[in-house]
């Protein structure tokens, strides 16, 4: 078996990897830096369904990050890309206004939809909405989830990420959301497909022992975890065992040869 | 064992038993004034958590119901009456104004509380709020729910009831709530202590085969189920099998004599 160290390709989580509490971590646009200099693909693959990506480009290029929106595979991308798959669909978003844009060119509509899609909306989820997307649901509409976090780290401290909203109307609807985003295997073969790599070739590098390595494993990558974001020590008595554990992102640059 | 019909006092579901939609059941006023004048005690045991006791007892004069506050037995009532068994505790409701009334006396702050206490705040439900539930939680807080409902029937429809938002703070805080309200035995007991008769004497009326039926039944009361409100035909292939079906809360005129 080989090591992740050998990975050919990467999957890179964004919150708490390349940047945490809203700065970058020291280091990580270097390691970004030397990746491309390796000749070393890699794809950002994030579950942040607050922003499109464009607008995520923006942000990390703002903290010195030398990305293409390309680069950016997120959860919002993912559930888009299988959307159009499915014909023509006409879809409800639960989502920002910044993460509808990725959904550019999908018709729209709160009459009938076949799909009701959701993300994290932050503050602007409220009860109407919700009811809304409940009655669509329970009116036939499959129900798609961008993500099930349970939660993030704010300026204002912990926060509810979309997972609570989307169980509340699974258990209001009865119905289990299809995950387009982390942990789904959907996401991590679709993201693999992107980069053009057999999966066993691709490591993935996250904060999150649950979602990033044990989703990633399941989906036959390397999962690796960085002590940096929401590690916690006790993560690495979680049952999941990661190929390898690193002090941060930064780290790459000695281990990618 | 002793039917149903020989029951000595009466627990009798609100919302979909006294009135559906807005409008009282045709015969309903009747009936509890039958029940009043046999001598035979009953209380109304509701899950609705949106209004305090009295605020209820007007709503129900107003429909020609001859009723008194100390006979409303509501999930808030109840919860206020757990509370006050704690001592002196500090609580945070998330609870609509009306409803709070029912918790006059007890300490509320949002300043770790040692309750959380949830019910359904309808179009009030946001996230600042859930965030501050959730926070609160995460810090100590004992996690107390009104009740667990699905959702209910109001003027626009179907509608999200406590349940949903309940399940997503469990989901997020990875913390069970106790819940107060019907199913749970608790709730049953307590109404029954306050009927002063034993449990296999009291049949508790209602619209829902699980909620109402069920939970009475496991406490140890008969389980009576009413055609009205959101009664279904397949509610009897549900595996829980009423002490007694009727056609509406109506019959017990004919029934207890």
């Amino acid at each position: 078996m080989n090591s992740w160290q050998d990975s050919r390709a990467f999957l890179i989580d964004l919150d708490g990897v390349l940047y945490d509490d809203n700065q970058p971590i020291p280091g990580a646009a270097e390691a970004i830096a030397h990746l491309r200099e390796k000749g070393c693909p890699f794809r950002f693959a994030t579950n942040t369904t607050m922003r499109c990506r464009a607008s995520l480009q923006r942000k990390l290029a703002g903290w010195g990050f030398q990305v293409s929106e390309d680069e950016i595979f997120s959860a919002p991308v993912a559930a888009a890309h299988y959307l159009r798959q499915q014909g023509q669909p006409r879809a409800f978003l639960l989502l920002t206004e910044d993460a509808q844009r990725d959904f550019d060119g999908l018709e729209t509509t709160d009459q009938q939809p076949d799909f009701v899609v959701m993300g994290d909306m932050g503050d602007e989820f409220n009860a109407t909405l919700l009811n809304k997307a409940f009655r669509l649901i329970l009116g036939g509409a499959e129900f798609i989830a961008l993500q099930k976090n349970r939660y993030w780290k704010t300026a204002e401290g912990l926060t509810l990420d979309a997972g609570p909203f989307v169980v509340a109307l699974e258990y209001a609807t009865g119905q289990q959301a299809r995950v387009i985003g982390k942990p789904s295997r959907d996401f991590f073969q679709l993201a693999v497909d992107d980069l053009g790599v057999a999966p066993a070739q691709v490591a993935m590098i996250g904060d999150d022992i649950e979602v990033d390595v044990g989703g990633a494993q399941r989906a036959g990558l390397k999962g690796v975890l960085v002590r940096t974001g929401k590690f916690r020590e006790t993560d690495l008595q979680s049952g999941i065992e990661p190929d390898g554990v690193i002090h941060s992102i930064a780290d790459l640059v000695e281990y990618v040869k």
